[in-house]
């Protein structure tokens, strides 16, 4: 990467997190998350600032302190009050903002902003915000070059921009964008301020075409002139992933999964058990298929490494309570003393989720709506047996998956069962011919593309 | 109305309904529903032919007989088996197309098309839209101007237009059109068929610009080249209205209103319990509007004409059970001795919702989508005390009354409820200025116009 300006990356997790030890020293931890790994190690050992939220007591404390060095990161965490963080992160971003990009709603019920709500939870996220605009003030380098990244932090460009006019200013959306009547959900004040605050950076980035024009045609429904739009898909940094799969915990668990599987298919799905990630109608298209076809009992395993997210959010609890009396039921339904249709496995367990992405003979993928699905390419990358792909067209990644995996249309599960029976019972050359398009479109843009399309969007 | 082409108008319900009276004798009666109390008048008594499925054993009985004229229409009725009726009207017509151009489902659990809906169902719907095409092609007379209306009769254009190339074919859609995003939560075979069973039209018809556009872009989406749009809101008939408001059961009613209301504000809505009405958040928005300014406790009553709809259908159950639950509640918090915040009236007595709306100080109509809502309009005719609405701009008729509405976003109870605050503490001069201009757009368009509209779109 040639970049001779400065760079300051702003996000809601950054990449270390602090600890406080028995002695009340603060201890640095590797962060986690996709939008943390991706980055990383991009700009690790460099003179790149990362601003985020303070999460854990440590980090707390340490925000306390300004700007450090830790595990190579040169950070500065910003702290907030108990209340206003649960009213910006938990309220606003993961029920109304996160609910929205992704039309998670139940109209009939869902939303219904009480009285006080832009004067309650919106103002609280309207206070962070402003606290990371006043820190981007105060400490971002001159004529820096600012990576503000996703749906948490998207108010603070309109104050920055008029104090630090030096800076660039560029967003990048992970999520998918709301539909113009999905933004129009939110109270009127909201969509406002949002289309206002995303306008006012030199350039805003999407994963797809897709989430681009739906944030252009908010723009056109707010009536605000939209900024220069770019798109910019993440991809997977192989070497990370070769690291991954030459480990011994990941040697250890292929050899654990070849036990499970033995010569039966193995169909995968790797997700956090996250609303918009459709692992209910997963299961259901898998019983479809089996009722459809119980020539197939016995000789298919549908490994599913889904763990927990949200947990105590009620929508979340009840949905992972639905999940878990599918699975059961499936496996009563089906199941046999030698052959368990559905392997349940909810240990988020990483390099254990590589060894099953790698051992796979199809990979399931069937979101209602996600911003880009880095699972999918990760699996055509690490995939050994020419692994086939099934994909809902949600995913932000059909753009440059779509033409050689299998399409699941996510609320269909007729076609779902059929997409998965059709990858299961593809031809070796089919499946040769396709994996190896997969695995060429999977490795076409790397982190590093995906930075770089950041800076260049700049100006 | 000056036409010289006969007419056919085709629609799910018919003009006039027979019953068999206890001597096995098929008995007229006239039809409810705004579509047929819209057109009705207008094509009684000349020799335009109505074709209609038949709904109770009198009408199957009817179909046997061909062409008929009763009550003054010519009408021919289509029977269909129990289980192809239930096919298409329950589960294709009410639960798929209604939720998809009224975006109601919950989409982490809803749809979820089985394997087989496309052959079941969706077949089913299919035959039923064939017969209909199969009886124009019978009895059309030659040259005639086809009017084929709503969403249960989308799929026949195609067909008659390839028998029949002397008909012109329009079709008006009385709901909202499915956004392209919610149309793909259909079936993709289902989809297809519906936007290219649409496109085979002369003409498409909406009631606003925004059902047009919805529609438009799923046209493009699908890869089908549109056909000419056009848009005809409906507007209520004066002289009906006329009639209605000087009948003896209307003012009989409006002493009964007198008597309930006393000097009090009167608060009014006039709904089906539809899940796309919006109730539930209407009493949240009142209750908002008591708990912030307990002194308007005592001065204001709530009359809520509301009644069951589609009762036996779980998600209508729920719903109708959480608004008694919550009418419940509110009068429990806020009552007193002499005072019923709410009155909940659950029978459907058309001269006394009119009585109602002739006599409030405010209207509620807060759909979260609706196709027009002529209760709005007629409201605006009938009121006689300089009435306001409070109106969401989802429902169609937005377009013709915002300008001089109070606008509640159907998802925002603190907008709701200072809306309807709003409106009840406007001057006596806003009173007057607002709802001269309402009764003034509502009056701007009739059922003549309406249908004047659809034959000048038959080309």
């Amino acid at each position: 990467m040639v970049e001779e300006r400065p760079i300051v990356i702003v996000s809601n997790r950054g990449p270390v997190s602090f600890e406080l030890d028995t002695t009340g020293t603060a201890v640095a931890k590797r962060g986690a998350g996709g939008l943390v790994s991706g980055l990383a190690p991009l700009v690790r050992d460099t003179a790149t600032m990362w601003m985020a939220a303070a999460m854990t007591d440590g980090d707390r404390f340490m925000a306390t302190q300004g700007a450090t060095v830790a595990e190579g990161f040169k950070v500065r965490l910003l702290a907030f009050d108990d209340e206003t963080w649960a009213a910006h992160y938990d309220t606003v971003c993961n029920e109304a903002l996160w609910f929205a990009h992704h039309g998670l709603f139940d109209p009939v019920y869902q939303p219904a902003w009480p009285a006080g709500w832009v004067d309650g939870p919106w103002a609280a996220h309207r206070r962070v915000n402003q606290a990371f605009a006043d820190a981007l003030v105060e400490d971002a380098p001159l004529g820096a070059v600012v990576l503000i990244q996703d749906y948490h932090l998207c108010l603070l460009a309109p104050s920055v921009r008029e104090r630090r006019p030096d800076l660039r200013l560029v967003h990048f959306s992970h999520t998918p964008f709301a539909t113009p009547l999905w933004l129009r959900t939110l109270p009127v004040e909201v969509r406002r301020e949002l289309i206002a605050g995303l306008a006012a950076h030199h350039a805003c980035g999407f994963h797809t075409d897709r989430w681009a024009d739906d944030f252009r045609a908010s723009c056109i429904d707010t009536g605000v002139s939209a900024p220069t739009c770019f798109v910019a898909p993440l991809g997977p940094d192989p070497d990370d992933l070769a690291a991954t799969t030459g480990s011994d915990a990941c040697t250890a668990a292929a050899a654990e999964l070849d036990q499970l599987v033995g010569d039966r298919q193995f169909l995968v799905r790797v997700d956090r058990i996250e609303l918009s990630k459709n692992v209910l109608r997963g299961f259901d298209a898998y019983e479809a298929m089996l009722e459809a076809d119980p020539s197939r009992c016995g000789r298919v395993v549908f490994g599913a490494f889904v763990y927990p997210s949200r947990q105590g959010v009620a929508d979340y609890d009840r949905y992972r309570d639905a999940v878990l009396q599918r699975v059961a039921a499936i496996n009563e339904r089906f199941g046999t003393q030698d052959w368990t249709p559905i392997h349940y496995d909810p240990h988020d367990d990483y390099p254990r989720s590589i060894a099953a992405l790698a051992r796979a003979d199809v990979v399931l993928v069937n979101p209602i709506r996600d911003g880009l699905n880095l699972v999918a390419k990760e699996a055509m990358v690490v995939n050994d047996r020419n692994g086939q792909l099934v994909l809902s067209p949600e995913a932000g990644a059909w753009d440059e998956l779509g033409v050689a995996a299998w399409r699941a249309d996510p609320f269909d599960i007729g076609s779902t069962a059929a997409a998965i029976a059709a990858a299961l019972d593809a031809s070796p050359e089919e499946r040769i011919h396709r994996s190896r398009a997969l695995r060429h479109a999977s490795l076409a843009r790397t982190p590093a593309h995906w930075l770089a399309d950041q800076l260049t969007a700049a100006g």
